[in-house]
């Protein structure tokens, strides 16, 4: 183990962990040949940058499981529709570094769009039934862009394990999928809904609300909440859930809901009726000014 | 090196080799880690069995360039058509194996249907442009199964280099785009056509031809032969060189001709004229009797 390599003399003489900026694939290569000399497994949390405290629990989790973590920041142009925020993506780079290497990352994969599309690109990879609902429908391609970069990005890093939020569930299950489905060697893990207090989960396109927005948004949760506790006092209806869950939105002035829906949790496909059996998940999307905010719960009987 | 395990003796005591059948995934991995841990380089011949002399140069060079060889033999279902020949297509697994030992080949990976597209799969992926023409027009959906099938096959196999035959030049092609695309991390290598006596690329699907036909199927060879030499005699226009080629073929009754084209040998753009700068590809297609030839000649100004 040479530790030295990674740390670094500051002013003060405390020492404070260096991250590698990776900007390449050559440099990639070598800072992964290097940490499998060293043992121990690789995990690796793709981000497209803004960060938040979400994403500073999944570099955690990595540095618990994994003796190296790697992140990447890369805003994607195929996840994002002709109309959609490509462009005001929020770009934060220092401060996104800062928090990365504070969290434990050590190492940051920072390609410019010609490394990972470079010219004559012409593959693409679809995942089929589940990317085709709900947020699929709203934005399409959006997900076929995610399973590109996600089979890019995990075939340049070849991590041991890769680890996703929940907040995005339906693209947690459909790169769950697509790494079975293409026998990618890596183990997806996906983590908890990081929220802020009230209960708002935490999303880098939070801040295009306005404070008045902010405070309505935390709306999302609390009609997921009343959801839940309507399963919990005995309702059965999806259909009787989702209206719960909608009325609630509605009241606090969110009417531009794009879907509320209750849905299986591994397959996504609408359920009648809840069973004790199986627990679903109630999915939301909803605009809020010039955000568009998507929240999710397990509907669970008990905690 | 534990040779004792890949080698047996046989009656006489003559020392024969044995090559490892390997069925799913985890035997696969568990051969996979033992060749790592012996260290050298593994090489990857996938295969949809039938095996000629075409499919024994690729072992060969295989064995050349690595210390492990591995094929595949997998009658990959996503890449027939519904009313291609899936289900005449020959399956010889025996002689296949024997053959695969004579040529030096460590182990053979026969994947079921199942364990290649398992319950709930759901996932495709595409190569663009360069699939869309030529076999990609006669055989829609053709090009999308095997980029699948390559992509699955890899990520299970992981060999550092894998070897695909020149005689399906653009699957070659769309091979080596989709593995720069993913970033699949292995080599791509493409070996020069075997041919029989007469010139006949060696097939799988020769077998379907009848005496008759297969005295016949020469022409697809000699009419390339035929381009080749006009170019060398100065011809540049491509639409020349293929008229060339197209009277050969039919000259020798082969008028079922499904495309006789001159292109970009890298991009497979069409070629209005040769230039000196420039080797293009000529690429032919024939249906004879119930099989379907394909065969294709770099038109190289000098050998």
């Amino acid at each position: 183990m040479n530790d030295a390599s990674r740390t670094g003399a500051v002013e003060g003489g405390v020492e404070e962990k260096l991250m590698e900026r990776l900007t390449n694939a050559f440099e990639l290569a070598r800072w992964r040949a290097a940490r499998r000399m060293q043992g121990g497994m690789i995990g690796f949390v793709p981000t497209m940058g803004a960060l938040h405290a979400g994403h500073l629990s999944l570099i955690e989790a990595a540095g618990r499981q994994c003796a190296h973590v790697v992140a990447s920041i890369f805003v994607n142009p195929t996840q994002f529709g002709p109309q959609e925020d490509f462009s005001r993506y929020p770009r934060t780079l220092e401060p996104d570094c800062a928090m990365l290497a504070e969290a434990g990352c050590d190492a940051v994969y920072l390609p410019e769009v010609a490394e990972i599309y470079p010219e004559g690109f012409q593959t693409s990879v679809r995942v089929g039934s589940l990317a085709e609902d709900l947020c699929g429908r709203v934005r399409p391609g959006h997900f076929d862009g995610v399973a590109l970069v996600v089979t890019i990005l995990l075939n340049r890093v070849q991590p041991d394990s890769a680890f996703f939020g929940l907040k995005d569930y339906q693209q947690f299950l459909i790169v769950r999928r697509l790494v079975t489905d293409l026998a990618l060697p890596v183990q997806v893990v996906g983590l908890p809904i990081i929220r802020e207090a009230d209960g708002l989960a935490m999303s880098s396109r939070n801040r295009y609300l306005t404070p008045e927005e902010r405070v309505r948004a935390a709306a999302l949760h609390q009609a997921l909440l009343a959801a839940r506790a309507a399963r919990r006092a005995g309702e059965e209806v999806g259909r009787e859930l989702e209206r719960i869950a909608r009325a609630h939105l509605e009241q606090a002035g969110l009417d531009q809901v794009e879907y509320v829906a209750v849905r299986a949790a591994d397959s996504l496909q609408p359920i009648t009726r809840v069973t004790d059996q199986e627990d679903p998940v109630m999915l939301l999307a909803v605009r809020l000014g010039s955000a568009r905010l998507i929240d999710n719960m397990i509907l669970a009987r008990v905690d």
